[in-house]
């Protein structure tokens, strides 16, 4: 069975977050340091646009909802769909 | 410059929206028609299982938070996001 581009790139999410997520701990959350890996293996060019380690710990504690002090799937699906958001604002001006 | 796995991912959730999105009227929104389309062309395992035109309906309504009777992209990744997260519930549960 053959899949999608849609559907290829929400599996391939999942798989990365599980990548991180099972190093450590809680398999299915990622801790701090899991996460800062991911950010930095994964979203490289995003992590270029955070200068200081306190913009990125807010930004862990803000992925942090439920205030556990790890981020699980939830919690980083919604990153991601932030970003994904504000890149296509992005796209969207660039060819007006 | 090449992407990674998870940049690719999420370019690839912008492209397809767009794919849809400029067929018709405004080219960043998904009339119903487009995202009806969409959903059957890119999302046909999820699709299988809306069995009538008013699960359909039920679904593109609740997508569009605005109530502008069409779905831009932050309502779609909204969408995209949701079911993502219930696809990797379905992982996570089937390793234990």
């Amino acid at each position: 069975m053959t899949m999608t581009d849609l559907e290829t790139s929400m599996a391939t999410i999942i798989t990365v977050f599980q990548k991180y997520s099972e190093r450590e701990g809680d398999k299915h959350k990622l801790k701090k340091s899991e996460l800062k890996d991911l950010l930095h293996d994964e979203l490289p060019d995003l992590m270029a646009h955070v200068k200081d380690q306190s913009a990125l710990d807010n930004l862990m504690e803000g992925l942090d909802t439920d205030g556990d002090a790890e981020c699980d799937f939830q919690e980083f699906m919604t990153f991601i769909a932030m970003v994904t958001v504000c890149c296509h604002v992005f796209f969207e001006h660039e060819d007006e």
